[in-house]
């Protein structure tokens, strides 16, 4: 049995871009975005800054460089920071974090639910507010949502607030990694500001399941996006016409109510799969995880039925996206009933 | 007297995309080329290797990440590095060659021409190899052709293989920042791989002069652009579909033989402002630079004539650029002549 | 009831130089150690690397640069590195270990016992040794003996193998923070070196629990050690007399053996403590942790008793040490006693 | 002919202490300077601050030390400062300045004179306080007086004064690098707080002529010392019972009148050299500068007479000091004059 066609599950960073978005770049409005700004770019800004409902936003390359230019701005040398076990910005990001950023981490175990810790838990780990100058410092907070290696979990609003409060009153700044915040907030049917309350920083992506080709934004008030933009140009962020680029990702804002659909596709691969017997949690976006006995052994048996995902946090990861059709997942789902046979 | 149309000579970087470019963008093979390799980002790796005469390339989103991912590959902490004065990587980002690749700048004069310095000067700057332990390291020299801040000064096949040798005897790597090599190599009438001989870097941009939107490539030997591309990675210039962007950059390398042509404008430009009085050093490329008496105040007339310049090096600079016809240049002369009177 | 006298159990660390050591320190033969080497220095790096069984030694002003010099040179930016929860290197180091030293810590449960992970958890932790590009990398596994959050528990020869040989298998690096390395071979009455086998690095201290006013040492092979002569240099490590420094450290090597006097002054009041109602984990070495229901009203309760103590880890911690006779570790639970009632 | 006994002209570091200093440091009244403060170093630090005519002082292992945790408060990542060529900071310390500072150094000419640039070229390299964001901020300047690469050069007050006042106008901190602040003080027969003025910081050594085994001091603001003992605790530079050189370098302090002694050495020796035909500029403070046809050899030549001394900026260095008599500069003019028939 030959499968000739991939069925790509292995992130949703690999939807292409459609026609219209390739139409919508040919013809985007540019200028040269480090000595003015590029008008595409800045429309952008401004809109991506209202939907997230943050003072002020700013283009960047790629989600990793809107948050080491977040964690950089918000700690100083050798700062302790909060991230959830598992959190993109300890495991996915080479480290950026602590080398660039200069932050020193502090896992947090996810115990108020998939993807997020419990007010008490930060409480513990902040630790008191003053202390001797030869203890270590704990600045800031750092949340994901949806966070990809707790597959895709959501953090509901009344929790994030909870988290806020607690960090305000242990004295630490929030930054929210939301690159995937599109997908709580269509998993929740609530718009994505609401999500973001009393945030410091947020990153977002727009080549996340949206489709569009490049592009992230970083927002926050207006002298930490000023700040933002100075350091964006330091690692070499700073474009000239990014305004082709920006086209793409300005439709892909008016494409977070699709999400809904990848959501579905993501509940009937799980179903799928439970049905064949798979240990697969309940997803609630577009992430599925199953637990295997032997991750290495299960990727390449599912890469042999052309059926493509990748590892994630000691599990097998299924991502759904707008390049997959639902009958894609039944096809894939075939492909593993009849090999399991 | 009103100038309702700015000539814009701030930077051949504002050159817009034409429609043959976007088009380009918008028939572009694309693929996720973290995790997979996207075909037209290869295509134009490929290529750009080959015209720059190196084993392999990288793409990356600005010259200026190429840069400091050459440089942070060659340096190790606290390492020395010689660079002319004015280098753009010593005065144009922001600082990143000391604090993000850890070197220690010794700028050399350019006492070998405009753009360059003696085989001697290197030798006496970059001391002896071996020292006591606690004596700074000397280990990289940083070489830029065309040279920005000399005014597009070109340095030619012999004299940068006699400072290649030089580096070579003194224990030097050689980076060369060739963001406009391609300037160099039009005015030189040489394939620009005769530019690059015996360096074990190389930097080029595609949005200089050449119209691209956005994109460089950073060139070396195989092992140097994978460890590049991990770098990359953790500055956040790992993207997608950067095959949208790449499809320019593959057409801006067709484009290299027009830049003749920009070089002829800047020549014209140079001999109306010297007929004017000024004091103009004759261009090599595209790039002239005029002294003046108050560099502030000129910049400030000159924009109040919709003539828009940018200071360089305590100079007036004026670059031309494919987005400039010959009858701008003859339009800027005549507003600064009727504006002198 | 006043208590003129202050029972100091905040840390070793606060132990004084004798007479015999001052007249050491007054006697020294000395050099300048940047341009020469002093040999006081050279006498004691020498028999520190005999007594650590180590190829080399260099002494440091402070276990914390032992500790981020061999870090720095362990790690490439943004490596990950392996440590125990609460570890030196994690909490008590400023955060250098990442800012500094550029690691990516990975904290690891104590699920061996308390101060030291399994060979399981090392495996698991450090993954795959091959991986794409884009993976974190995990390169050095830091073990602490005996181990500070932990009370003071030493990790026995076999245990320590058994890690080593793990780290070995998943292509890891070894450092070894030995700041009380001396306590865990005197609990052991083993020789030191016993204890560092298969390690690539370690520090140790001699102003803890030894002494000595000042110092510390890093040790590793000959290359290692000459890389980090240069790396202590850079950090302002680089003295010149230091030798009369070092003579007390070397006085301090001929101590090692009175520390299981130390040892049983913890026992003592360990068992005075639990014989008050404290719960109190049995101690290893010369610490002694005490779970109170509010740490900082007992630590103002304490030091309001003339009993000075420090927190650790959410917990009370009380060093003995030298300085310390056995009447006053009596005299300290008399004074509990008293003001319990 | 064979000389038994060196003299030592490398460096005023090769000092060693005497019985007084020795017997200061045995009879010294220490503390945990880490989690307390030790009583000799608090006292060395507010004698040092009155002495240097600042709010207050810390005490640092080295000078290098003292210098980086400056640099590293007053710069932000990439921030540009100016130095003198061949300043210590820039020079001598291993690219700490650049790496671990993280500023990006601009060399400036000693156009007002041996040691110190003129008010023009520091407004010039400052540049315009305000510019776009993705231009180099210029941000610091760095004194330093006596100037070791300029031969021990002395900066008079009035002209120390005109430098911090032109700083101040292009809105530039300033930082002095005062290792030998003492010789000039004593050369101009000033009270050193009297060559301090304006600075925002001042670093200052005991081991450099005055004999102290090991220490200096960085002297600021109450709020910019607070930040500076996190710092020197990062780099490993806190210490427990420092006291014990802090005792030597209070001794130090006692002997800043005994320099003018070595200056007219230095004298004596310029003096003979000259009259042996040497080059060599007259000594304003205790360093010599001979500028010789080949450094290499006549370092060799120079050590085979037992006569030893190290090179510098291209020329080579003799440095006096409280360890050589008058008569070693005799002895060392014979042999010279002996070897030179």
């Amino acid at each position: 049995m030959t499968f000739s066609t991939p069925i790509d599950f292995r992130s949703d960073t690999v939807t292409r871009p459609d026609e219209a978005m390739r139409s919508a770049m040919a013809g985007a409005e540019v200028g040269d975005n480090v000595i003015d700004t590029d008008p595409t770019i800045r429309k952008l800004e401004e809109r991506a800054a209202e939907t997230l409902g943050m003072p002020a936003a700013l283009w960047t390359p790629s989600g990793t460089m809107a948050n080491v230019v977040a964690l950089s701005l918000h700690l100083r040398r050798g700062d302790r920071f909060l991230a959830t076990q598992g959190a993109h910005v300890l495991v996915n990001e080479l480290g950026s974090a602590a080398w660039l950023a200069g932050g020193m981490p502090e896992p947090l175990a996810h115990d108020a639910g998939p993807g997020r810790p419990s007010p008490q838990a930060v409480r513990t780990a902040a630790g008191t507010r003053t202390g001797p100058y030869y203890v270590l410092r704990t600045t800031l907070l750092c949340l994901e949502n949806t966070h990809n290696a707790a597959g895709g979990a959501v953090t509901p609003p009344d929790e994030h607030a909870r988290l806020v409060a607690t960090a305000r009153e242990c004295g630490l700044g929030v930054h929210l990694d939301g690159a995937r915040l599109w997908h709580a907030a269509a998993a929740l049917d609530l718009p994505p500001a609401a999500l973001t309350v009393g945030a410091d920083s947020v990153s977002a992506c727009f080549s996340k399941g949206l489709g569009a080709p490049v592009g992230s934004v970083l927002a926050g008030s207006e002298e930490f996006v000023e700040e933002a933009r100075r350091m964006r140009q330091m690692l070499g962020g700073g474009v000239r016409q990014g305004g082709v680029l920006a086209a793409a990702c300005l439709l892909a804002l008016d494409r977070v109510g699709d999400l809904a659909d990848d959501h579905a596709k993501a509940r009937t691969l799980a179903a799928g799969l439970r049905d064949l017997g798979w240990e697969v949690a309940e997803p609630e976006t577009n992430i599925v995880l199953a637990t295997v006995p032997d991750v290495t052994l299960t990727l390449d048996w599912l890469n042999g039925l052309g059926v493509l995902v990748l590892p994630m946090a000691g599990r097998v990861r299924f991502v759904t996206h707008r390049d997959l059709a639902h009958s894609d997942i039944e096809d894939a789902l075939g492909r593993i009933k009849a090999a399991s046979r």
